[in-house]
C-alpha cells in the first residue's frame, strides 16, 4: 500500500485572510474533495478565526504529520506552536515570527517526506522583513531550503481557464527587454516543460511563448527581440522535442478560441502573464512553483489586512491550491521521477 | 422633426471578410436594432458575398445617401461604383483601389453631413499601400480628413465587458518608456473625458489610468514613470475636474470587480490594452476614435483572408462597430456640440 503523507499548509501571516481562508477550505473538504491536509502552528488562533468566520469547525492538535490524516475527515489538524493572538488585520512582529516559524516548518516537512507538499498562505514581505526574512518572496525561500538555484524555481500562475509562465517578473518594464536572453527562454521552458509533465500529467505540454513587442513586432518593423532572441529560442528548444510555438502576438493569445491551442503560455513580463489570468478568473488563481523537489503551491492573492477578519475574502484560491498541490502530491508517490 | 442621415459603411479589403459580415449585419438589421446604414461601392461584390454565404439578402443601389433610409429595412442600400469582383481570399490591386474608394467616400460623406457617421471595415495596409495609401492605419487617414493632427484621434477599444484607450500602439515595447509624458497622457484624457461625455452620455466618465510597471512600481522600488510622470499627470488631470485614478496595477485593475469601478481605462501600450479586451470577448471588439468631428467606429479586427468566404468570421464586431456608431451618431443629432 502506498503511504500517502498529508500537505502541510502554512498559515502566512496570522493578521492576513490565511488562517480564515485555511478553516473555510477546511470546511469545504467534501465538496471539494480536498486531500487530507494540516495547517502548520497557529492552533488557538485558527479556532477563533473560524468562530469569527461563522465556520463550523473543531481544531484538533497532532504531535506528527502522519496523525493528520486520520483526524481530517472530522476536525482541522494542526501541528506546532500556537505562537501569537488572532487579531485580524493587525500585524505584528509575534505574527511575524508565527508565520515564518510556520513556512520553514512546513517546508522542512514536505522536504524530509512527512508532507506530501507544501500550500503556503500568504504572507507580507516587508512585515516579515521584522522576523528576519531576507528573500525577495516565498519562492526564494522555498528554493533555497531546497537547494535550487532561484533561477530554476519556475513560478506558474494557474487559473481554470490559463496558465502562465512569467519569464521576469518584479522589475521595471525598462528592464525588460534588457533580461530577455536566449537561455533565459530554454532554462525556464525546459523546466515548465517537465513540470506539465511530472505534476499535471501533461505528456507533451504545448508552450506558447509570447512575442515581447505589439503583433511579434511585424517582423522587426517594431522591436527585433522576436527575429534576434525569441525565435532562435523556440528553434532550440523545438530541436530538443519540446513542443514549444511561437512568438505569439500576446493580445489574441488569450482569446477563448486560442486558449485551446496551449497547455501554458510563457510570458515575457509580469503583467503580461497576470493581465489576462486575473481578467478571465480573480479569485482561483494558484501559483505554483515548478523545479522542486518539492511540491509547493499558493493562492494567488495576498494577505488582504483591509478584509481580514470580516468573512469577505474569498476562499477560491486557496482551495484551489490545495487541490492544485493534492494532485501533483498524488501523481507524484505514483510516479516516482 | 431631426432628420437623421444613415451611417456611412465602407467596404474595407473586397477580398476579406468585410463585405460579408456587412450582409450579415443588415441581415440582423432588426433582431440586434441596428440604425439604416449603406455601403459605399461593391454592389455586385456584396450580392455575390450575401450569395457565397448563404444570406437571404437583396442590393439596392442608390443614388443618394438620403434614399438610405427608407430602402435599409428591405434592401441593403449601396452607394456609388462596383469596381472589383468579389474574389474572396485574393486580394487584387482592383479590390485595393476599390477598398481605397469606399473609405474615402464614406469619410467624405459623414464630413459633409450626408452620413450620420462612419464604419470602416478591415483594410490590410500593404494591400492598400499598392493602390497609393500612405497613412499608418484608417485611423489616421479619417484624422487627416478631417483636419485633426493624428495625436488628437484618440483610439478607444471597446468590448461588451470593458473599455482601453492604448496611449502607445504600434511601437517596440523598449520604446514605450520613453513615449510616455505628462503632456501624452493629460491630452488623450481630456479628450477620451469629452469622448465618453459626448458619444456615450456619461457626465463625468471615471478614468482609470494604469501603471507602467508591474505593482505600479511598488514606490520606486521597480521603475519610477508612476512617481515622476502618471502621479503628476493625474494631479493635473483631476485639478481639471476630470474624475481620472490610479495609477493603479494593471494586473488587477481588470479583475471583474475591479472592472466595475471606471467607465474606461488609459493604458500605457498596445498589449495592455488590448490583452484583457481580447481575453473577454475576442469577437465583439469595436474600435471607436475620440476626438473628431464625425462618428467613426470600426470591428476590431483584420481582413482574416483566410477565411473570407467560407462563412466561418463572426459578424459580432461589425454589428457592434455600426450599433456603436449609431448610438454615438444618434446622440450628437441631439445634442449638437
Amino acid at each position: 500500500m502506498i503511504r500517502h503523507p498529508a500537505l502541510a499548509v502554512s498559515l502566512g501571516d496570522p493578521a492576513g485572510v490565511g488562517p480564515e481562508l485555511i478553516c473555510a477550505a477546511w470546511v469545504r473538504r467534501e465538496t471539494d474533495t480536498l486531500r487530507p491536509f494540516f495547517a502548520v502552528g497557529g492552533a488557538v488562533l485558527l479556532s477563533a478565526a473560524a468562530r469569527h468566520r461563522g465556520l463550523a469547525l473543531t481544531v484538533q492538535p497532532i504531535a506528527d504529520p502522519a496523525e493528520a490524516a486520520a483526524v481530517f475527515p472530522y476536525a482541522l489538524p494542526v501541528l506546532g506552536l500556537d505562537g501569537a493572538p488572532y487579531q485580524p488585520g493587525q500585524p505584528s512582529t509575534a505574527g511575524a515570527h508565527l508565520a515564518l516559524y510556520s513556512l520553514t516548518h512546513a517546508t522542512q516537512l514536505a522536504l524530509a517526506g512527512k508532507a506530501s507538499g507544501v500550500v503556503t498562505g500568504p504572507i507580507a514581505k516587508a512585515r516579515l522583513a521584522d522576523a528576519g526574512f531576507r528573500h525577495p518572496g516565498q519562492t526564494e525561500f522555498v528554493a533555497q531550503a531546497c537547494k535550487i538555484p532561484a533561477e530554476n524555481a519556475v513560478m506558474l500562475l494557474a487559473g481554470p481557464q490559463l496558465r502562465t509562465v512569467p519569464l521576469t517578473v518584479h522589475c521595471a518594464l525598462s528592464a525588460v527587454p534588457g533580461m530577455i536572453t536566449h537561455d533565459l527562454i530554454c532554462n525556464r521552458t525546459r523546466i515548465t516543460a517537465v513540470g506539465l509533465q511530472r505534476d499535471f500529467g501533461i505528456a507533451s505540454p504545448r508552450i506558447a511563448i509570447c512575442a515581447l513587442n505589439p503583433h511579434a513586432g511585424e517582423e522587426g518593423r517594431f522591436g527585433d527581440e522576436e527575429q534576434r532572441i525569441i525565435a532562435p529560442a523556440i528553434a532550440t528548444l523545438r530541436a530538443e522535442g519540446i513542443d514549444a510555438t511561437g512568438p505569439h502576438p500576446a493580445d489574441s493569445l488569450f482569446a477563448p478560441h486560442a486558449r485551446d491551442s496551449f497547455d501554458v503560455a510563457l510570458c515575457m513580463y509580469h503583467d503580461q502573464a497576470l493581465i489576462p489570468l486575473k481578467a478571465l478568473d480573480f479569485d482561483n488563481g494558484v501559483n505554483m512553483t515548478l523545479g522542486l523537489p518539492i511540491v509547493r503551491t499558493s493562492p494567488d492573492h495576498g494577505t488582504a489586512f483591509g478584509i481580514a477578519g470580516t468573512g469577505k475574502a474569498d476562499p477560491g484560491a486557496m482551495i484551489a491550491a490545495i487541490r492544485m498541490a493534492g494532485m501533483a502530491a498524488a501523481r507524484r508517490l505514483l510516479y516516482p521521477a
